[in-house]
């Protein structure tokens, strides 16, 4: 029996280990312990389980078994993904094209690369999450791009990216595609056309340490980083055999229902979307509401910090993620918020394994909505209006000027805290200006004006990370 | 009970998983699945087993937690040390000082730096595989030297290196000296003055996937490759937590009674050692016989391919290594032994596990000469005596000019087969011209003049990697 915690909504952060690779593992430990390379008689009973594992993932991803390498994470897939791609063709050229909503690691590679003096290209995406193909097209396939990254589905609204079509026009023009397919190889197939893709055993129940590099036959692909022969070069060291071994029995198991359980993921992803909104005041439902992950949905909600419901939710007893910026030893947000010009505060990610209860489902449902008001509740401020907007000391503003609301040294949910305790007591038409320094106040007050059916009228940087939001009352 | 395979004389190659690490990982795999730093209840635990398996490993070395890091395998920690070291240190210079005796590991990564502009310094060995401490002192404290790279012992030949003595000169020169400990570690203390140093849990019984960076205090280390905040900023992606657990517990496990096994094994290897070359006709032991590790021996023999050597042992049920050129992939030696002018031919690394019997030992003992005799037996040749040395076609060679005999196509053993054949048909001190282009002849013909008292008078290149040896007879 595969033990998940209940009220574990955490499935795109990883998931426990399968009961069927932990057994694989106990009986790898015993034949696949060996370094695969060498002569011995161990070494060769671990290397037939070494290439039995890659068989069976080739297999299932319906790729060649030399096309497949172990890597020791998704992160170190991702990474060697892309800057593997960009070292094979540097002929080509420097540039580096991805979408603005990838994976950190691909950010990490990016900036890795302009540090030895590659150029990046990131291209924005739509309010959905999703890259414009023609935009990603253009970009990718003028002179001087080496490889161009777009994720098969974002990893924390779900939204699926148009990845067959692009790789189609990219392959035209001899530009490789590089595709984060982790969060999408529990339910769909081998991308379409990448020249490479990633995997992340985490993800499907396999051990922490194995990430799935795929370099499609015909890409040229260059270590970036020193290499011997291990995993056709592409990864150092003795492989972890049994670890390995675990990722594709896990992998094999996980897929063999993929479809059906994909199915009724999301058929509970979309009652879940269709009632977040009722359930949660001022909350808004993020990503496509189609073409999209089965078994992620994600909102933000206004006026609380990411962390406090993620507390607060786990003091119930259930596990969720954030992309607030209060959620992480980092000042910003997620990127991918930010990119998708979504509202940062009281973000929160529901990933679903594949076992879950519709009445663990209904009790989060149940406790969500009080966990949130109870934050609410709490925030500072909530009680004393009079210290919550510090308005600037200057006297009441003349007609016509603006009414200034001074956030600065605030943190995310109370800019728009303020924003919107003020915003009442202003005439119709006319302006309030709201000084804040926190990087999250860009997206939500964005946010918080779309939801609101207010007017942002612009936003012009005051020095030392200070912003003014020109916010305009509607009605 | 720690099953390691009766005959299994192959422990600097990896070990089989202990069982107290196959118990930790167990127990781990319930609360230390979850990514360590996210903030949910599963993470948490997951942190805390983290952090305890650090804080293990640290109080076992006598060095602070947050000085340790896990990565995902000694290849991965040896590559960081170097390359991290040197970017830490990057205004100092670019060059690398390291021996020639390294970790192969050590070698790709300073390929890797050279190919990035970077330059790098090998500093040779003694015949016993040691560094001079002046030469090596000399080198490393040169202006625009970044770092430096000594391993504390040898992992083909045992030698230890003078790393405390050196440590400490290149400390008041400000270098930092990064020291590969992987095989010390199981019976040694934390190398005494290293910047930086390594380990492999693969060689202590932990599994394959952990690998042992310990940057200490004051030292500017920097992340070569792309990193997130995980493990300091020294290794990306979450970490495996159950596998850390694991080889956190076999370090443990074994370092408590290391002082003991390692005056076992060195009992052990001592009388291996001397008995050997009388065991083996026209064998010869390596390394230094008392400054070594305590549970490596190795010897080179005359005649015979190391490969065949490993295989004919194979079959009778006992694992070895050899650095032999013949057993890997590559056509080049181990590039120990020919730092070392050490002969190539018939190379066999014995490493013991603590728990080695002293019947098992015995057997070996018994078993070796007899596959060594039986692979010279089947040596192409060793019946015909006239199919072995290929003349030139030339006339007899008048007096003063050397016989020539042509070993070019001819792999190791062979041109050292051929020599010590047409040897006694000349007269003394008359000389003989080997042509060989096997990379292994240029060690092989001077350790078997060495051997026989014959007199290496000189190698020269004639084009096509083809080298002419001048041998002369003196009796």
């Amino acid at each position: 029996m595969y033990r998940i915690p209940a009220g574990y909504f955490d499935a795109a952060a990883g998931l426990p280990l399968h009961p069927i690779a932990a057994e694989a593992m106990l009986a790898a430990s015993d034949d696949g312990w060996a370094d695969p390379s060498r002569l011995t008689s161990a070494s060769r009973r671990s290397a037939t389980l070494l290439e039995a594992a890659r068989e069976s993932v080739a297999d299932n991803l319906r790729v060649r078994p030399d096309e497949v390498s172990f890597v020791p994470s998704g992160a170190h897939a991702l990474v060697l993904a892309v800057l593997g791609s960009l070292a094979g063709r540097s002929r080509a050229g420097t540039r580096l094209v991805h979408s603005a909503v990838e994976h950190s690691a691909v950010f990490k590679a990016a900036d890795w690369h302009m540090s030895r003096g590659g150029d990046v290209n990131v291209i924005g995406v739509d309010p959905l999450g999703r890259v414009g193909a023609a935009e990603f097209v253009q970009a990718a396939v003028k002179p001087g791009v080496a490889a161009a990254v777009l994720q098969a589905a974002n990893h924390e609204v779900g939204t699926r990216q148009p990845v067959g079509e692009l790789a189609a026009e990219l392959a035209e023009h001899g530009v490789p595609l590089v595709v984060d397919a982790s969060h999408d190889l529990l339910f769909g197939s081998a991308p379409d056309g990448a020249a490479v893709f990633t995997g992340d055993a985490r993800l499907w129940g396999g051990p922490a340490g194995v990430g799935l590099l795929v370099v499609r036959r015909g890409t040229r692909w260059r270590s970036p980083f020193p290499a011997d022969e291990g995993e056709y070069g592409r990864s150092p060291g003795p492989p972890n055999v049994p670890a390995i071994v675990g990722a594709a029995a896990a992998f094999r198991a996980l897929r063999a229902d993929r479809i059906a359980a994909g199915k009724r993921l999301s058929g509970l992803i979309r009652s879940i979307r269709a009632r977040i909104e009722d359930l949660v005041a001022d909350s808004v439902v993020l990503g496509d509401p189609e073409d999209r992950l089965p078994h992620i949905v994600t909102f933000s909600c206004l006026y609380v910090d990411g962390e406090a419901i993620l507390t607060g939710l786990d003091r119930r007893g259930f596990a969720v993620s954030s992309g607030s910026s209060c959620t992480s030893d980092t000042l910003t947000p997620s990127h991918v918020l930010v990119a998708m010009g979504a509202l940062t505060s009281g973000n929160v990610r529901i990933s679903l394994h594949r076992d879950v209860t519709t009445d663990e489902l209904e009790s989060f449902l149940t406790v969500l909505p009080e966990v949130v008001a109870g934050v609410r509740a709490q925030l500072p401020g909530a009680q004393s209006t009079s210290r919550v907007v510090r308005d600037s000391d200057s006297p009441p503003p003349a007609n016509g000027v603006p009414r200034v609301v001074d956030s600065r040294g605030r943190r995310c949910p109370l800019p728009i805290l303020d924003l919107a305790r003020v915003m009442p007591s202003i005439e119709v038409s006319a302006e309030i200006l709201v000084l804040a320094d926190d990087p999250a106040a860009a997206a939500d007050i964005a946010a918080w004006c779309r939801m609101r059916g207010q007017e942002l009228l612009g936003a012009s940087g005051m020095g030392e990370g200070v912003t003014a939001y020109r916010v305009r009352r509607l009605h």
